[in-house]
């Protein structure tokens, strides 16, 4: 796949002002998430306080928003971002089994509101996995737990019945589920991961349940599980007042980078972000160009 | 007049996100500065980049602020503040001949994008003078110049000819002037402000006028002379990412905290200042009751 100037992590107001802002500066974008945009904003009662709107429905927003990218020429990709990954002169994201190149990065996934469950980092990337679409082959003819963060999860349940022999699914969340038959769903609150035996064990409040492979799924990951090497504070990836991060060409912007979390902050810095890396991008253009006369 | 909580200066995308957010959080709010909003809104031809508003007309955009200011029950109080003066435990503002108190500023007024003229400084408060209403009195049956850095400045030439024998205007722009004839146009460049013999002299590329006071009107003044201590870095005041100026109870945001000069930037930051000025007064508060309780 073509190297893309900026890839933009994440859809909600950051995430997609970051997308408006970089294509107005005539940089070539990939923005990453879902076409449903942010959950926190279609799921929102009420918006006060995002000005130019007046009591405006959440989903009011998310579809004004939509129309805005549409206006722009901006497709989302919904592909899920395992990792992130420095290679020097370009960034690749790990986007399930393929890699997208990227020159600068723009992380606007939103902040991890739920902790880690106990084991979770511990056993990361040994018997726990954050994406079906990647790890799904690992588990073919075998058990799979998945513990999901929300309804939207349930499609990659679904897909790793088609491919795992049985599928246990252990919703976080109180609306119902709309799953295939073949999907075990188990409605016990999970309270650890465990390794025993070769394999996983899921702990809930009051049982556990045996599974080769764990997938924990969730809106966002930490930053620094995304991203290998950047700093955080807590929750939070540590940025500057130009968004920028301790990595260069990696910026962070909305909720990711602290609180208030309000529709607008994360608008605005996702605007400054896309500035910084649009800026960034052309700076190591001219270098390059610059190395290429002086040889 | 009544303490308010907190008092906006500015009312471009900045200062209204503000003003909307600390309405939201129960604040009481007097927002100053124009009713026709800014005019860098106001006179863009077209914004693309501000998420939900796909190229919209700055006017409309403008629009759209004031339908929602009004929605919120936020007015816009239109007077000029001369100078915000800490008195310790509150902030007054000079607003022409009155004075209004708050317990928490937000500076929101754009950034100052002419530089001063030749002896604008160094004769401020000796014959110069930033606010027509302040200082008409000093120059009654005298004469005055008036160097105006937009159209909205006639309205201070017109008042000013009211009180003063003579009033030179120097429009600083190319739209044709709507002044009283009792005002005299000079349509020459202003190279500089000189005493000379207990007078002003207000020099052109061509000329050279004498003049009582001279008043140097524009949209914005630099921040360290609106609030005397402020920190700032060249035209823009030194904020963190709380927009938290050196000053507590101060915070800035916009333009005025540096590039990049966007609106959406402007009007997340405006919001972030608001929620850091309602935190600060309500730990004032809590402070005072908390004292008055252990007396």
């Amino acid at each position: 796949m073509e190297r893309v100037d900026i890839a933009i992590i994440g859809t909600g107001p950051a995430g997609v002002s970051a997308a408006l802002t970089a294509v107005n500066r005539n940089k070539r974008v990939m923005l990453l998430g879902s076409r449903e945009l942010s959950e926190k904003v279609t799921k929102a009662h009420e918006i006060r306080n995002y000005p130019g709107f007046p009591q405006v429905k959440g989903a009011d927003l998310a579809e004004a928003f939509r129309r805005h990218l549409e206006a722009a020429g901006v497709e989302i990709t919904e592909k899920r971002v395992g990792a992130v990954y420095a290679m020097g002169d370009y960034f690749a994201l790990q986007t399930g089994e393929e890699m997208q190149e990227a020159e600068a990065v723009i992380l606007a996934t939103g902040v991890v509101q739920a902790h880690p469950l106990p084991g979770e980092k511990e056993l990361l990337g040994r018997g726990v996995s954050y994406c079906a679409t990647c790890d799904a082959p690992l588990y073919r003819g075998k058990t799979a737990a998945v513990i999901g963060y929300s309804p939207r999860e349930e499609a990659e349940a679904a897909f790793l019945s088609q491919v795992c022999e049985k599928v246990l699914y252990f919703p976080v969340y109180a609306e119902e589920t709309g799953l295939p038959g073949s999907v075990q769903v188990i409605r016990e609150k999970v309270t650890g991961i465990e390794q025993a035996d070769g394999k996983r064990l899921v702990r809930t409040e009051t049982g556990a349940y045996v599974a080769d492979g764990v997938f924990v799924l969730r809106e966002a990951v930490a930053p620094d599980t995304l991203v290998p090497g950047l700093a955080t504070e807590g929750a939070h990836v540590t940025v500057n007042r130009k968004m920028e991060t301790n990595l260069p060409g990696v910026f962070a912007c909305g909720d990711l980078t602290g609180t208030p979390y309000q529709y607008v902050k994360a608008a605005g810095e996702g605007n400054v972000a896309a500035i910084g890396a649009a800026i960034y991008v052309d700076a190591k253009r001219r270098q390059k160009e610059a190395a290429l006369r002086s040889e």
